[in-house]
């Protein structure tokens, strides 16, 4: 019955937007949430324009751990993104394995504020880190799935459909090596991590210019 | 008039999207509102990576009690999703009973941290429960009211029709038996409930397997 | 040139559309923020089920605040739609009295918030009412604007251009009379307020059904 | 391949959907955000009527603040729109850069929250204003970017295309002057950084009344 097959699609097309709505708004929340935990200096102790600036620095680690978690978050929002763009229908499970998703993700403001409080501490880095990779494995799942329901639009090159899980598997493998350089000290694993994500978010373009 | 009343369509149309749009909104809201009642452990109490581990030890009935709440908002999120998407047209009542809805809907992080905070107490168990029989009595009605007003679309198949007020009274019979089993202990009614959800979220993927 | 003219008309579209998911999110927001107002009792003042019931009474101010706002909140929401539905294209001007308006609603939680605190002062209730009284305000020169800017769409009925206007002066008065009502008691005027919103919310389906 | 563009021109529209719908959030949360700051007289100083509206007044410096942010956001806001409406497709790099853009918004809310606390210092004015040059720098290259990588769409007037970064440099420059008044007082800097912000969001209303 292509009469049925078309009114299912459309449903199924509907749903896809809708998750897509749900996700933007969590991002959005979480994105903006981080900065709640950016505590402003008490008035009692600033009693001069110094004392206010010298007032900001002990909260360096808020902002480190603030930065890294929105970059955190602008690449699986961008990694969400890609797959959803190439997956023709939604359906029940991927509805439920995104959701998973979406809960690792509305997860990441407690971990960056553990790991702010507790910036030298090896178990607030790796909890911060295990916040990283459980997204990273909801990703691959999802797009896995998508591979073996039939899900994926049937003009995405074939190019595309190998690389995605190929590069949730590279991205991880290089955070979880820089989350292993906390037997050296947490700042150098935060600096590794934060290096990866820069990386993936700015290096493209450099390749790219090359490349051009 | 064909001119007036695809105009009224187009209307109509587009206020399901808004709706759609608030819930979704509100959903992503609510969701990532609940981790902000997730505490970290106080800097003070914690000198050595055993004591941070140690000091999440007791937050658990807090992260029980958001995980519930997740899957409550994921399952309540989808089955207006379902709704949504076999309706037609809106209209003035609709979007109040819809409204309703989400008013319960917003009320579920209240409930969730009474029940973090107070997570033996049958009382506050009794009022969480409460919290998901309202959103569901709200899509029940929401059904039969555009049954009704005949809002559903001309191609929702029959079986579909019907389906949707059973499954709700179905649901909310587990779910009541589950709270009901907090005469035991509140724990053992958790336990119920979270199984039913996740009878909800994840065995249709076990049951689809089975057949295909 | 029809072709600029169907570019700015695109323009002007896209332009509706982010306004209307800006003011979604916005509601959406200050609709789950109330919530965090709602103060859990504290654990120290309860030892039996008892008491945790009864530590949940005094908070019976916080929860009429809060369901009058969502009932504010969803009013201005459905009458926000209802003019944007009708309008054909936006324009700089309509941008940024819809931003005023919007500026209006971020501001219910506050109000809210002194209400709940102070139900019984005067000054609380009179603050409220402003907050009832701005965002009508600007719905109101939002219709004026669209009227003389010529920004309605063609196809909107007479009846419906005049309409809206009126119903926003109508209700205003009612709020207004509601709010006077306070020379009495501020409970009074809290009970006439809400019966109006209900009114504006329940009552049309009751009349249309005696109607039919 | 003209397939193979036409698959990448829509997943490239799509993506500028999802980054406006991401940006909408943000705003949204943002814009809602602030209010959360907004503190309300402590019960135990306040008798009477009158000394609740006396105790409102020293939140003078909180509303001044909490205004001047909404009007920041509203113009970003604006300006983020008018710069993406006149965008034919996204690219990787756009996208890092307008989350690079939604990451100074997010920083918004702390900004105001410093300048609230400490309204009289030039340190945290200076910061507000380092808040309000970071979102334009971001625009402007968004804009360039756009114009080398040739994602502007093909109908945009070369009057659009040359005004937007001018209109970002001369907004910029009102308010470093605006901001550099400091030296003065942090009072006369605010009152002309908010009269710069009002000429964006109001004037072109009176100007254009003039003309016609």
């Amino acid at each position: 019955m292509p009469g049925t097959s078309t009114l299912y699609n459309r449903i199924q097309g509907r749903n896809l937007e809708r998750l897509a709505a749900l996700s933007d708004g969590i991002f959005a929340v979480a994105m903006t949430l981080l900065v709640l935990d950016l505590h402003i200096p008490a008035a009692a102790q600033v009693h001069t324009e110094r004392e206010l600036l010298f007032a900001l620095v002990p909260l360096g680690p808020q902002w480190v751990a603030y930065g890294m978690s929105f970059l955190t978050l602008g690449i699986f929002w961008a990694g969400q993104q890609t797959q959803l763009n190439h997956i023709r229908e939604g359906s029940r499970d991927l509805t439920w394995i995104h959701l998973g998703f979406l809960f690792t993700i509305t997860l990441l403001p407690f971990s960056t504020r553990l790991l702010a409080e507790f910036i030298t501490y090896r178990a607030a880095l790796g909890i911060y880190w295990l916040n990283i990779l459980a997204p990273g494995a909801m990703l691959y799942w999802s797009w896995t799935h998508a591979t073996h329901a039939d899900l994926i639009k049937a003009d995405t090159p074939a190019e595309v459909r190998g690389s995605i899980c190929r590069r949730v598997l590279i991205a991880q493998s290089l955070y979880a090596a820089g989350a292993a350089l906390c037997v050296i000290n947490t700042w150098v694993s935060i600096g590794a991590i934060v290096l990866v994500q820069l990386n993936y978010a700015v290096a493209p373009r450099i390749w790219r210019r090359k490349r051009s």
